[in-house]
C-alpha cells in the first residue's frame, strides 16, 4: 500500500465549495488504482481564523504542514480582511519557506471548449507557465520614507538572486527539453527594468547552452500582446513571479477563465510539501451559492498525481474533465450553464 | 497664422516609413485649417547616429528639442545596438526630463475592423489607459551585489513618489470625470507587491474623494484577464509605468494590433514639449519593404492635435483612418492586405 499524507487547506469563500469536489476525485484516485491511499487532514486556517486568533495559521503551521507529502489549497480572502494579510500570513509563507521555487500553470484549451480568441483552436491553446514563485517582484522589501511631507514616496525593492533565477530557468529548460517543440519562451523587460532583467537575460543565455532547445526573449508587454495574437508559438514560458501572475492570469482568460485553470507550487526536489490550488481566488461574490466551477481545483489533483509521479493518473483526470465538458450538457455558470458545483464534481468523478 | 514647431525624430527601423506618412497627414491639417503652420524640423538621432557617434543625441539634445511644441517620434531600436542604450538615452530621457508623466494610450476599435475577441464589438472596445511615465519600475535605481560568487544577486528598485503618483492618478480622474461613464479602473497589485502597491492604493482613495467617479480597483493579474473577458467595463484605466506598458500593448492586440495604437507621451502643464508615437517598435524584420502599417503614428498625430487643443482636428484623423478601413480594399499586410505604407497614407490623406 502506497500511502500519501495530504494536507487540506479549503480557506475562504468558493475555496471550501471546490476543495470538497477535487476531495472526491482524489478518492476516486484510490478506486482506480489499487493500493493506493491518501490520507487527508484538514487545517481550518483561513480569514475567520484570522478574525478569531489574530494570524491567519498557528505560530507552528508551517511545521504542521511540513509532516504532509502534498498540500491542497483552495483559496483564501474575505473582504473582511485586508488582502495582504492573508496573502503574506498564509500563502506566501508557504510558497517561500517550503521552497516551492516553481508555480506551474498550464495554458491549454479543453476539449468540449471554445476560446474566446476568434481565430485561435485547441492547438494553438497548449503550453505551460513556469512560474518563479519565491523572490523578484515579491521579496517584501522596501518601505516608506518621508512620511507626511509632499516629498512622501515608497520604494519597493525587487530582489532576482542567481540561485533563484538559475533553479527556475534551469527547471523551465529541462521541461522544454523534454517536450516535442524543444522552444523555451522567456518574459524579459530588460529595455526598461535595468539592472533585473538584463541579470536575468544573462542567466538565460548561460544555462541555455547547456540545452538543445530553441530560446525565445520577448518582453512583457509584447509577449502579453502575443498570447492573443499568437499563442500557438509557445511551448514552455519562464517567467518572473509577478510577469508569470500576469501572464497565467491572461493565458486563463484564454482557454476559458479563473475557473478552468490549476496552478502547481512546487519543490522539485521534495524535501518539502507542495502545494496545489487553482489559479483563482475566494470570489467573495458567488461564495455560498454552490455555483463555483470545480475545474480548477479538480484539475490541480491532476498536477499532484504527475508530481507525485503518477502521470497516468493525472492523464485519466484532464480526460474527465474533457469528457464532461465535450460529451455531457453539464455546464456552471461560469460556462454559461446552470449546473452546481457539485453536479460538475460528481459528473467528472462519474467519468474517472 | 498659428505656428507650431514640431521636432521630428523618425528614429530606426519602420520609424522613418511610418513618419514619412503621418507628415503628409501634418501637412493636410494645414490645408483644412485655414491659418494653420506646422514648421517641422527633422533630428536624425537613431541607432545608426550612435554607431557613428557613440550616443543616441548630441549633449544638447534635450535643449534642441526644448524649443519645440511638440515632438513626433517613430522608433528606435535596432539589432546592433543593446536596446537599452537606445532606450535609455534616447526615449526615457526625453518623457523624464519634459515631465511627459502622462502616457495616454487609447484602446478602440475602430470602424471597419474586427476584433480577436470573438464575442466583443465596437462598444465593448473603447477606453484609455493612462500610464505613468517618469518613475515606479522604470526609475533606473538598483545593481548588482556579490557578483561572480553563486551569492550574486541583482535589486530594482521601484520609486514611487507622492508627487508622481497623485500627479498621474488626478489626471486620470479628471479624464474619467469628464467621460460619460465616470468610472476609473485602478490598476494594483497591493495584495503582493507590498510596499509600493498600498502606497498608490491610499493615494487613489485620497485623489478619488474629490471626484464624483466610481473607482474601481483591480490587481493587474486580474484585470489583464478582463482586457478579454469584459473590457466593456473600462473607461478610463490608470496604471504604474510597467502595468501600463503591459496593459497597453494588451489592448492593442484586442483591436487589431501593435501596427494600429498610438500613445502621446504628455505634459499636461505645456511647460515642456509633448510626444506623439505609436507605441509599436521599429520592427527591425519587416524595416525597408514599405509594407508597415503607417496607421499607430498617423493616430498619434491626432493625439497631437487633441494635445493643441484642436480636437475637431484630431477626430477628423480619426474618421479618415475609419473610413478607409470601412470602405476602401486598402489594407497592409499585418491586416491581411497587400497594401504598402503609401497607399495607406495617401489613402487616409485623401479622406481628410
Ligand atoms: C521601448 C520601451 C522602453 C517602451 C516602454 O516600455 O515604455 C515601449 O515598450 C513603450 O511602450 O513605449
Ligand atoms: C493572491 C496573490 C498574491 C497570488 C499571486 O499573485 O501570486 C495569486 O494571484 C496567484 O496567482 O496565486
Amino acid at each position: 500500500m502506497k500511502t500519501y499524507s495530504v494536507a487540506v487547506i479549503p480557506g475562504d469563500g468558493i475555496g471550501p465549495e471546490v476543495v470538497n469536489e477535487s476531495l472526491k476525485v482524489l478518492k476516486a484516485m484510490e478506486d482506480v488504482h489499487g493500493g493506493l491511499k491518501f490520507v487527508t487532514k484538514e487545517f481550518d486556517w483561513n480569514c475567520s481564523y484570522y478574525l478569531k486568533n489574530g494570524r491567519m495559521m498557528p505560530e507552528n503551521g508551517l511545521e504542521q504542514l511540513r509532516e504532509h507529502d502534498v498540500i491542497l489549497f483552495g483559496a483564501v480572502g474575505d473582504p473582511a480582511v485586508p488582502d495582504h494579510v492573508s496573502v503574506w500570513e498564509l500563502i506566501l509563507p508557504i510558497r517561500k519557506q517550503f521552497e516551492q521555487y516553481v508555480n506551474l500553470r498550464p495554458v491549454k484549451l479543453l476539449r468540449g471548449l471554445e476560446s474566446p480568441l476568434r481565430y485561435k483552436s485547441h492547438q494553438d491553446l497548449d503550453f505551460v507557465v513556469v512560474r518563479e514563485n519565491t523572490e523578484g517582484e515579491y521579496s517584501n522589501s522596501g518601505g516608506l520614507t518621508h512620511e507626511g511631507t509632499p516629498y512622501e514616496l515608497a520604494v519597493q525593492n525587487n530582489i532576482f538572486t542567481r540561485y533563484g533565477s538559475e533553479r527556475i530557468i534551469k527547471y523551465a529548460y529541462n521541461l522544454a527539453a523534454k517536450r516535442s517543440k524543444k522552444r523555451l519562451t522567456v518574459a524579459t523587460k530588460s529595455n526598461a527594468i535595468n539592472y533585473a532583467m538584463p541579470f536575468w537575460d544573462e542567466i538565460v543565455k548561460e544555462v541555455g547552452t547547456n540545452y538543445n532547445v530553441e530560446t525565445q526573449l520577448y518582453h512583457i508587454d509584447a509577449l502579453a500582446a502575443y498570447f492573443i495574437s499568437r499563442p500557438e508559438e509557445f511551448d514552455v514560458i519562464v517567467a518572473s513571479n509577478l510577469f508569470g501572475d500576469i501572464l497565467s492570469d491572461l493565458g486563463a482568460a484564454t482557454v476559458g477563465g479563473l475557473g478552468l485553470t490549476p496552478s502547481g507550487n512546487i519543490n522539485p526536489e521534495k524535501k518539502y510539501p507542495s502545494m496545489f490550488e487553482p489559479i483563482h481566488g475566494s470570489a467573495p461574490d458567488i461564495a455560498g451559492k454552490g455555483i463555483a466551477n470545480p475545474i480548477a481545483q479538480i484539475w490541480s489533483i491532476s498536477l499532484m498525481m504527475d508530481h507525485l509521479q503518477m502521470p497516468e493518473l493525472g492523464e485519466l483526470i484532464v480526460n474527465a474533465i474533457e469528457e464532461v465538458l465535450e460529451n455531457t450538457a453539464i455546464k456552471t455558470p461560469d460556462l454559461g450553464g446552470k449546473n452546481s458545483t457539485e453536479d460538475m464534481g460528481n459528473a467528472i468523478v462519474s467519468q474517472i
